[in-house]
């Protein structure tokens, strides 16, 4: 402890010296348009008009009443049947608290686990990197200039953890204010159905624009400040500095392990275990209150698409700032301390929350808004669109305004000349990549488009073939994606090397708060739905909810693509940094190890997603099990007479998720640390490359099946033009083969898929911030081999 | 054509210098024990053994009548119900007879579009390849050593298309011969069972012999003529010479791609089709004769299950042979010209299929053999367990007689000195992963063990969940078969380079003879089956062909999983071949070319896999019009008074899926040549490395879920236990869910699964053959891009 409080003391005592601009060597040309405290004042002022913004949605939605006695507008709750009928409205009231109540439960349990995670994992971080360095409590001087003194072993390693530590706090706030906002809007967007379309529509909106400014804003300005203070340590050190900030995008990362596995797990065994019960054995309507499992689907709706989502996209987020910075550290700008040109990542995502809140005032309050149900969809693209459009000159006023002309960026063991205006299109190739993954993941999943309703056709011949298509349309829907990546990732390779890559994901990034937005609003009409029904409101308004619904299990597909795509860049851009950071100069897959890592790497996420599915499968078991009792127990519960035991099924849900979701963590958390420490930092950089092409494919197929197959059911249901209704009523051959495809898609497009996301981005970002221990201490195994093959004989 | 004309005279007046063995430079130390003589007498007789016995076999099975009034061993065909009655054997005849007659008239339609393309393709062979070397006539220096003479640009060209139609041929003639006997035993297995399972068994197993030692024999015989041949041209350049042989390898896996795709298909649109109609919509029982397309769906079991494995497997014997002597021509065996050394591949299979013989006489001749039905599974597991104990010494011995105590081979630009000894642990480490990837397989896929009982299970609460099982089932399975991979490829590349590694792969092959005839054994007892229904031989019969039928998909799944454990250190084993050839020093993922490559090259599978399960569906569609308008038209067909017409089924099937295969096997074959030519030879071994690494995967979990469902349906049908008999009997909700289950895994596992092999060799032996055009031509599109960054700005 006396090292550490020795080295806290250094933060204050050594001089820090900031951005000598007129310090600029031979690489880089040209100074910085803008000035340093231009950009010191602008990205905090972003991050707090978000949150402003944020918090003004948050009671504009909050002014809607549940209650027919509430203050606020009050809003006239008239003209749909029903909804004159005051006792609904209560039952209203009474159910989303039910469903805020299940969801924080879930999470405060989460939490309690998260915190035992944190704290041992603060250790593990402290522990293994500290091991790297002795544990030395001297500054010592720096490798790439021995004049000038870098962090101490024990700082180093001591900033890492608390960069983790910050990164996984603010993750989880994010990841609370947006589920509390999301079981707040869920009532709120039915109530509004009372004024027509339009009122729902913007109430979901704005909920999820809560949430995607929120998260945007506080992520930015906590790694902001927290730059900041650690720079008050690290002074002139500004690699080690970075290298400390990379926890901050581990810390996020691991959050949304839990958020993501866990909250995946919970939201389809609630799903599965209510629907094989109500709807298979007892024969009653997805959502009906009687259901004993119905309060905890919900609250998986909010848990696994809300908090899960946000938690694996603010992980993206944090993870390429990291890895951009961490890149950029090692290069130019590090080493000459530019402030102004370093924080161009930062200033990426400080312009897109300026961006996305003029996008979302379009949706709002700039034009008429949605009048009718089939305006939905097109509302919510036009939003991609206009965010899109917007953030290019953006991007362009960026690059110009805040990099040199011409700077070097570290490119393996060669060094890359870039100017600045290969930045815009890097950055620009992210954010239209991120267009076009949207456009065709709609394609793919929503029902106005062929490959849907041919999967619908298929249920004609049954069940089978409705499965065989659905795998068939997601195998076929990974194509464009992919193609799209590789693209953006050779484009912003051959022009900046790993920064031009973790640059292209901030681009991609930039239109987050929107994109979150447009994800959130799927869970929250999902529930709408749901609440509309249990509190019975009748079919009229059902009929609108499922409208809304089906638009947002598009959007919630969108949503998918996005992450799994930003995912890819994010980890590809991790790669790269730890490439750097272990001291590895190619990855040449020819040699055993690294093949050995590729074949294995790309193994992974199917072990993962063998895991995750049959960790949905047993928690399902569990509801099931317990749906079963209280049908069997509870007298007058099939009647309607009693109320059913919903928070014996939420806690259920909550133990079994969190219990199931152990193997699959370890799996991520263990491989790197056990290939890194016994086949070594070459094997490792292997395994990142195959989890990350392979995982890509099988989550992107994962979640555009599953959205697709649960459309297909949607569309027969609807029964919105001649041929839908061929092929429909609910409860006809084909509807039942087409709620089978749902079923099965539940757990692909809600667990697995998704989480390996964190699979592929959690292992990288871990990699980067132990590469040190695996470039001194790492491969003990081949070590070993190469003493018998070679030594031996 | 005068150029060829010239080259042909030249093969007749060059002297030839065979095997200087005296001339050992420094690398090679020791001579090798065994003599030149003494190899080229072995190869061949191992082959003459190999068919003669593949003869004796067909004659024994040959003997078993089918005929009441037949000549022969006339086998009392007595004892079981409806077998005394004549005109039941008649029916099974004619039978036999038709679907002989479909497998014909499918396999003679392929051969026409066969040979278009082969025509097609031998030209584009020579065509680029003769390009590349400006189609030069006069023999050049060669590379290696100026003062020698190697083979001129036009020969080269031309052998390497002659070795193409010679692999070609042989595959063809292999499937051909192959398919005959599985037909012609068809009949034969099911009369035998009138005297018990066991003289049942012992036929099917002794047709699927015939397959695997024709096959085997015939491919090594042809090589080896067709190397000794084209010696007499090249003389002296041993690398001219093996690199013109590695055309025998493209040659072979094309065939693999018309056998394994179009014959894939052609089975699961029949079967699907069949289905479809008899069991959903008529309500009759699979494999009734009043169904249109039962005749097609037997025929399909052969052309898919037999041809199409033996094709895949040819290829995968054929590739890897070319691939390691390519390696090891261009390393001291070539440059020294070693006879004997160099023969140590084609002397792996050569003693393999000796060492197969004395397995099968195991089974058939020298035990009691299989009594019971629960001693057919483990006969079939003794097979592989006895073929690969007793090849293990063998290797010994030939890795002792047959190479010199050191030698050295090329390791990208550098090259590796390896003792004799090593090549003996790179072959038994194939051999032996071959047995535990059979063994994995056979857990993951028989209904003795827990997987498939949870996935029959979980038929209890729909086929949903069955789905799910299922699919996680089959994504675990593939954790043992890669780890097994990853470590033969760790040890025979350490060792070995990639020599090693095609030797692994020849390791894994050199059982070949003994697997075939156990994967044949699968469908012809399925297909034993099927006319025991048709020719309503009655319940106790068919019930003893289901439990053959048990094993028989176990053993598929073996089969399918032996397929593509072999195919990935095949195509590994080609891919370093590429590489050399290539002339590529290293494939590193983190440069944009390669990852770009990895990438996309990961998504191929997916493409792949789209398409084909797409054709089977486009196909199978075909089919269910076909049986409902002849069930529509053809009056008394369901009253069973008048026949259907199988031959316009049999006709429709054919064509469907002759069509349906182009545009999967134009992705397959178009790929390299697009991205060879356009995006040049870096990107294309980025691509084979993703195709690889990522289509193993999908191929071994494809192929399992599918196996697991067939038996977990098959398993409930049974009834063998208690716990099977609370989940049935046939028709129950738990079975009908198991019914979706498996008609879901139909295509899995017989399209698109086993196609992956296909893809990922094919892909890479074509890159090999063309791999001098790539060098010199390749990459237009980077040549452009970097004169637009490099050059114009």
């Amino acid at each position: 402890m006396a090292a550490v409080a020795e080295g806290l003391n250094a933060m204050t005592t050594i001089p820090t010296t900031t951005a000598p601009a007129d310090l600029a060597l031979a690489a880089v040309t040209g100074n910085t348009i803008v000035s340093e405290t231009a950009v010191l004042i602008f990205i905090p002022a972003a991050c707090v008009i978000g949150i402003l913004f944020a918090v003004l949605q948050w009671s504009v939605v909050g002014k809607i009443s549940v209650r027919p006695s509430g203050g606020g507008m009050n809003y006239p709750l008239m003209g749909d049947e029903g909804l004159e009928d005051s006792s609904v409205v209560t039952r209203c009231a009474e159910i989303q608290e039910a469903i805020s109540e299940g969801a924080v439960s879930f999470l405060m349990t989460e939490y309690k686990y998260l915190s035992y995670f944190m704290v041992g994992f603060f250790i593990v971080i402290f522990a293994f990197l500290g091991a790297t360095e002795d544990f030395g409590t001297d500054r010592k001087p720096c490798e790439w200039d021995a004049t000038k003194l870098c962090g101490s072993g024990v700082m180093n390693a001591l900033l890492s953890a608390v960069a983790f530590a910050l990164g996984a706090i603010t993750s989880t706030l994010c990841g609370f204010l947006g589920m509390k906002i999301a079981t707040f809007a869920n009532a709120r967007t039915r109530s509004r159905r009372g004024g027509g379309v339009g009122p729902a529509f913007k109430a979901a909106f704005r909920s999820g624009a809560v949430m995607g400014f929120l998260l945007t804003s506080l992520g930015l300005i906590v790694l902001y400040f927290t730059i900041l203070i650690f720079q008050r340590y690290y002074g002139d050190d500004w690699i080690g500095l970075y290298e400390s900030i990379a926890g901050y995008g581990l810390g996020g990362s691991s959050v949304a392990l839990f958020g993501r596995v866990g909250g995946g797990i919970y939201t389809k065994a609630a799903d599965v275990g209510a629907d094989l019960v109500g709807k298979v054995e007892r024969n009653i309507p997805e959502d009906d209150p009687r259901n004993p499992a119905v309060i905890a689907d919900n609250v998986g709706d909010n848990v696994g698409d809300i908090a899960g989502m946000g938690a694996d996209l603010f992980g993206s987020l944090a993870e390429s700032t990291c890895a951009a910075l961490v890149v950029s550290s090692l290069s130019d700008f590090g080493k000459e301390m530019n402030y102004v040109a370093m924080s161009f990542p930062l200033l990426i995502t400080g312009a897109g929350i300026l961006v996305c809140l003029i996008t979302t005032l379009v949706a709002t309050d700039l034009t008429s808004g949605v009048s009718n149900i089939k305006g939905i969809e097109p509302a919510l693209k036009q939003q991609l669109v206009i965010s899109t459009v917007l953030m290019t000159p953006v991007i362009a006023l960026l690059a110009w305004g805040c990099l040199p002309d011409t700077f070097e960026i570290i490119n393996g063991a060669e060094t890359k000349v870039v100017k600045k205006w290969y930045m815009f299109f890097c950055v620009a190739c992210g954010l239209w990549a991120g267009l076009l993954i949207g456009y065709t993941t709609e394609y793919f999943t929503s029902h106005q488009f062929t490959p849907v309703r041919d999967v619908a056709d298929s249920c004609r011949t049954g069940a089978a073939t409705n499965v065989i298509f659905g795998l068939a349309l997601g195998y076929k829907s990974v194509i464009i994606p992919i193609l799209a990546i590789a693209f953006t990732v050779f484009v912003s390779h051959t022009l900046a090397a790993m920064y031009g890559i973790a640059c292209a994901a901030l681009g991609m990034l930039s239109t987050l708060s929107t994109c979150l937005a447009i994800d959130a609003y799927g869970p929250i009409s999902d529930n709408a739905g749901g609440i509309a029904e249990m509190a019975e409101m009748g079919p009229a308004i059902r009929e609108k909810t499922d409208a809304l619904d089906a638009a947002g299990n598009t959007t919630a597909a969108i949503g998918k693509g996005f992450a799994i795509g930003s995912a890819a860049l994010v980890s590809l851009a991790l790669f790269g940094a730890y490439i750097n950071r272990a001291g590895i100069t190619s990855v040449d897959v020819i040699l055993p190890k690294e093949f050995v890592g590729l074949i294995v790497g790309a193994m992974l996420p199917y072990w993962f997603s063998a895991m995750t599915m049959k960790s949905v499968g047993k928690a399902a078991l569990a509801m099931v099990e317990e749906v079963r009792r209280q049908f069997n127990t509870i007298a007058g519960l099939m009647q309607g007479t009693v109320k059913p035991d919903y928070k014996r099924c939420v806690e259920i849900s909550t133990d079994a998720s969190l219990r199931e979701m152990i193997p699959p963590g370890c799996l991520v958390m263990l491989t790197p640390l056990v290939v890194g420490g016994l086949l070594g930092k070459e094997t490792l950089a292997g395994i990142l490359a195959g989890a990350l092409v392979s995982g890509v494919q099988i989550a992107i197929s994962a979640s555009n099946t599953g959205g697709a197959w649960d459309n297909a059911k949607k569309y027969i249901e609807a029964g919105g033009n001649d041929h839908a209704r061929t092929l429909g009523p609910k409860g006809s051959d084909c509807h039942k083969a087409a709620v089978i495809g749902d079923t099965v898609g539940d757990p692909l497009k809600d667990t697995s898929g998704p989480s390996l996301n964190i699979l592929i981005k959690l292992m990288a970002v871990e990699s980067l911030v132990f590469a040190p221990f695996f470039k001194t201490y790492g491969g003990v195994l081949f070590v070993l081999w190469d003493k018998f093959v070679a030594g031996k004989y």
